[in-house]
């Protein structure tokens, strides 16, 4: 595959940045027409790579694209599953370059050439690789699967149309494997194979004061401030050992025995690089945990979004009459996202005092899931992986969510293999996400790979 | 002056409409040249009115209008103060009609006609009556005081500049008494005139954790989140009784006895009425005292903005990088702006936990005071309101800053008069502001009444 690459690297950039181009912001509504532009390029570029079929499907949603090549009905079917959409942009005056303008620059930090755009890893540029490696294995006659791809446009709000779709076509999507790319390894230094990955509970809550914004001179110190009550409200959701206080919260957590602790403290973590690329003085989460666990097996809950009140230049003097947070909370096996939104729910709106009105919606959620690390499929990526960084890669749990995965599996009865070639510093979901070209190589050879010895041990 | 309004009513709004069309926002830099159009506008209206001079003067900030006129160097001289500058209007989605598109509509509550715009009351509003009940008495031949005015474009940001170019040009603003109209009435039914002032100090802080935006599913739980740190810290600012626990704030407050306290509790209040317009459950506020002493006696800490994170719409999975608030205190005699915001920075870096970096940025301050209502003024000032409305107006102790006033107060060594005419309908600061029309024809009425009552006591 490596001399494939080098020949066509051109092209395989400009069909990439063609995606990128295209700002498919599923959390914003009015980009819709955009959804529907990505979807469609992506079925000319299954086409091209040689898939059979490839067409959009609506949803009562964002579109699915669903393609496949089907060389023979009675061999092995991988189901590759990607994502189209893409997370919002802001903070804009972050970015270096424009969001939706891909280039290939030099990391400011490594000066390693990298791809940056919104999209560049998360997903686009990792499930570019699939269509790549597919075209190189069809192309060159060495595809001994059946390959199915679907990719679809609203995993970063949730995923709220897929399961309905994937219920309703379960025959066309039947297969051995469901093969994404859509996390990332532990470091370039130690490729990993992500064998679990954390749930979601996401809402946004409101708390409102008095029916109007007022002026702080005439109010403030006698009408409660939804600000303040808000922070009041927000701070008493997490205790002094960094435990989560809604109740019933833990009631459903796995805890994992010594052994299986043991095993996942295999991969080599170095504290002061970690706090080093973060520029921070100290970690900080629950209390008894080391900070892998406190990502991989621990649930826990983050404000990712506050505003209320005056938030422009200057000084304005105001008592605003509501304050906003959004709330997630990271969920393990065996919590669900519904039970926890419940309790979550239940919780602040006991904890709200007298003198405000308190509201909870519910935004977006989804289960977390565990990956069987003896499966034929493990096995296959693992040597794949293994020959192309040239040391063994380590088993992880992941701490992002893809929500959709755990209903997929559920609803296919079909174990996902997660093969995520991103890194840490590609800041997916932040200003200047990038994809170090190394990676995006490495990513096409492991695909390739993985499709021969998983074909092997047929 | 009654006639004298009827007969000129057009013409007073249009030339009021034509101050509220400029934007001139002082917490916006970029509206510097609106400050200017403003200021030059109000000269206009000054020579128009019968003043034989007034100019632009330049300070360090923006710029001040000056205007006089003089009849008898001997006889007593009033200087009428007020500010041309005006609050931002955001959040824009709440105003009914443009904010800086001044007209007149009926009050969607009481039917009574009032002026909708950003200023219509505080301050260009008030200020404008000033300049037509001078008018009035310069026309009529009844002026018979020296009237200077001075108008300043700063006062909604703290009036940085004022103090240093009152300093400068002593001599020319010397004086009696300092008349202001840029306060609120207790109700329309319950006139009254403003015998002290809160002070301010307003600071905004930053609370950093990670360098960049961090995915939440993959740091979430390891790494302290700014958000949940800044809501942390805001939370221990106020105590269970309602108390700031910066250290050394209460130090100088002036406790009053019983019998001031029981002097201010004259003014009538209605809880069930303050609630039902604010629609609010229950007040909250410093244990101990009432609502009225909360507002008027006693200082406390609002939070008057809140931002950091994600807050588009829909659901994105950040840890951010920063967080942010903007912090008022309202401050009464003997408290010094200057010490408080001192005393808090000190305060809200020392209890900086080690995961985080804090930064504190003071904006805005001033010193609050008092009037005594001994005085010749608030006795003419008072009798020409009881003319008006009817009843003998009470002496409050408003919630609101006027920052300057108490500078001024000591560099001219002349005593403020605040006979203000806004009610707490006019929602001055937030979205809406509007003037009702009779409060605005009383105010020029009693203002009328005032330069006589001044006069005959000479």
């Amino acid at each position: 595959m490596k001399q494939y690459i080098s020949e066509n690297e051109g092209r395989f950039f400009d069909e990439l940045f063609s995606l990128l181009r295209i700002p498919s912001i599923s959390a914003k509504p009015d980009y819709r027409p955009y959804m529907l532009k990505c979807a469609v390029r992506l079925t000319e570029l299954l086409k091209e790579a040689g898939a059979d079929e490839a067409s959009v499907y609506n949803t009562d949603g964002n579109p699915v694209v669903f393609g496949q090549k089907i060389i023979d009905p009675s061999a092995q079917t991988v189901l590759v599953y990607g994502h189209y959409d893409v997370q919002p942009p802001e903070p804009l005056e972050k970015w270096r370059t424009a969001p939706f303008e891909p280039v290939i620059l030099d990391d400011p930090q490594t000066g390693e050439k990298a791809i940056y755009c919104r999209g560049a890893n998360d997903d686009k540029g990792q499930l570019f690789m699939h269509i790549k490696a597919f075209e190189y294995l069809v192309r060159t006659g060495q595809l001994r699967h059946n390959v199915k791809f679907i990719f679809e446009g609203e995993e970063e709000i949730g995923s709220p149309s897929l399961p309905k779709w994937v219920r309703e076509n379960k025959d066309m999507l039947s297969a051995n494997v469901i093969l994404v790319s859509d996390t990332t390894m532990i470091s370039d230094k130690v490729p990993s194979i992500n064998c679990g990955m954390r749930g979601l509970a996401y809402l946004e809550v409101t708390v409102t004061g008095p029916n109007k914004d007022l002026h702080s001179g005439h109010y403030g110190g006698a009408v409660a401030n939804p600000i303040n009550v808000l922070c009041d409200m927000i701070s008493s959701l997490i205790d002094k050992d960094g435990r989560v206080t809604v109740p019933g919260f833990y009631d459903k957590v796995v805890e994992l025995s010594d052994e299986d602790r043991a095993q996942l403290s295999r991969a080599p973590f170095d504290m002061e690089e970690y706090k080093s690329f973060l520029d921070i003085n100290e970690v900080k989460g629950e209390k008894g945990y080391t900070t892998m666990e406190r990502t991989g097996i621990r649930p826990c809950l983050d404000v990712c979004g506050i505003w209320g009140g005056y938030t422009g230049e200057g000084a304005k003097t105001v008592l605003p009459s509501t304050a906003h947070a959004k709330i997630s909370m990271r969920l393990v096996p065996n919590q669900k996202s519904d039970e926890i939104t419940e309790l979550f729910t239940r919780h602040f709106l006991s904890i709200a005092p007298p003198y405000v009105k308190v509201s909870v919606k519910p935004c977006e959620g989804g289960n977390g899931f565990l990956i069987p690390i003896t499966s034929r499929a493990y096995q296959a990526a693992s040597r794949a992986m293994g020959e192309v960084y040239g040391i063994e890669p380590v088993p992880s749990r992941g701490g992002g969510s893809i929500a959709v995965l755990a209903d997929m599996q559920e609803i296919l009865g079909i174990d996902p293999l997660l093969m995520g070639f991103g890194l840490e510093r590609d800041t997916i979901h932040s200003p200047n996400e990038s994809y170090l070209l190394r990676q995006f190589f490495a990513g096409m050879e492991s695909i390739a790979l993985f499709y021969k010895y998983y074909a092997i041990e047929e």
